[in-house]
């Protein structure tokens, strides 16, 4: 059972902007592509998980991100990407994120709130489902106080 | 005094994804476009607003950014971003952004709180300063019942 | 028959980069945005647009995009557009851009070259196929001298 | 003496369009970020690199890019970015990409021509200036047969 993941990636110059930083629409993103890199360490894909019933697939929109900015991230930097899970409910995982600055520093928190769906052929329409139960055995939710206190992977 | 602001935008296709929708990174961009266009309709631009020292220059990165995703936006379709001022306190101010699609339903409703900072020739670091008092003049908060209850533009 | 199509484009904060101009990788963008709302100008959408057959649709893909730069574009500027059809061949259809600075000065120039699809439901594959005959009938090549030199709207 | 660079990158959900594959815009910036990482591999910075006077700095703007596309790049698909570079002129570098498919294929070719700039701070404008000793005797022309023919990196 897994309840975080941490991944580094490096700043890259097209997601600067003039303010010569991360433009902060880039800082979803990371959110997400960390999200990702968690299915496939679990050994999904986020666009193709099996779903319960024999040849079915789900999806995970988004239904909620947010961040709190509080230093920001500069070209070529390379900071890293704390993914915890806060909260699973029937239909829905909600992610806490933590950017992490190369200095140890703590850039930006971030919020996400994924709901799992079901593309029926019939249906035009995506539809909330249950969590796959193969899916729901891998994950659990971060103890209260790992979600508390952000702590640098530094210390 | 304005509290408002809405703007018309289409989707374009380098900003929807492998789902056939926009990807909601794009949404956070919209928001910041309508607020910079918000700026301009003040006679200012976020990147060069004069500050209440003569000479001076201020402004506008965001501490926060939210949003939340009810129904998907596509390819060529016209939406409108509705902006209001939810909060002006001495130095930020927050606001409420609603995404419109062409048929009246809402796509999303997002928050931002941006503060107003001076570069000052001396300092390497942006320093929070008072909403200069030119611009404060020309803005207010919304009434709490715009607020309150998301009103279609097509109703 | 068209073989001129010309769009005002705004720049937005989020396509800078920390050498406070346009990242060059937008270029691209501008000139399908431009594409995309030439075919809306003759009746078009590029994502569903008719194909000879009845109940077909064809696709636009780009087989070849490139662009030179000249001068910057910058935050806010307000430029324009100018796409030229350069060449109709039997399947493909090849542009070129221009992009005017406020200043009536050349940012930079492009071409691309798109190549009509077909998606056929029981192959996987796209398949070139003639440009259908009623789009076909809309277009026409430029004229040597307006291809050979750039004029700036200015002028 | 270098000709020659590769990176692996993996295509993130944020880079796929409706058509189910990466926007074509999205090659430009992977071309750049190998080139960034190439800078990277000689001890340089692109935004920070020593000039032949003390103290001085160059940057590396670039004046063309192109691609021709051949197969797409999809989602989570792993590819190969191959820098070559094809020509070193005084003031220039031209460098030819090659993106390589996971199982071989090659998806585009590229070709990006960058020139070295001087920022003096009397000057409000970039200025080209000779590539700097020290980088010019790091780098060197690919021999003709390598820039001929692409051969995959699975083979």
């Amino acid at each position: 059972m897994t309840h975080h993941f941490r991944q580094t990636r490096r700043v890259q110059f097209a997601e600067t902007d003039l303010a010569g930083i991360v433009h902060f629409s880039n800082f979803y993103r990371y959110m997400e592509e960390a999200e990702h890199a968690f299915y496939r360490s679990l050994g999904y894909s986020v666009h193709d998980m099996p779903g319960d019933a024999p040849g079915s697939a789900v999806g995970w929109p988004r239904v909620h991100a947010s961040a709190d900015f509080r230093k920001p991230l500069r070209f070529e930097e390379e900071f890293e990407v704390e993914l915890l899970i806060a909260e699973i409910r029937a239909k829905t995982i909600s992610y806490v994120a933590r950017f992490w600055k190369e200095d140890g520093e703590l850039a930006a928190t971030g919020k996400m709130v994924v709901v799992c769906v079901s593309f029926d052929s019939g249906e035009k329409r995506m539809r909330a489902v249950p969590i796959p139960a193969a899916m729901r055995e891998k994950i659990a939710e971060a103890p209260a106080e790992l979600l508390a206190a952000p702590v640098s992977p530094a210390s």
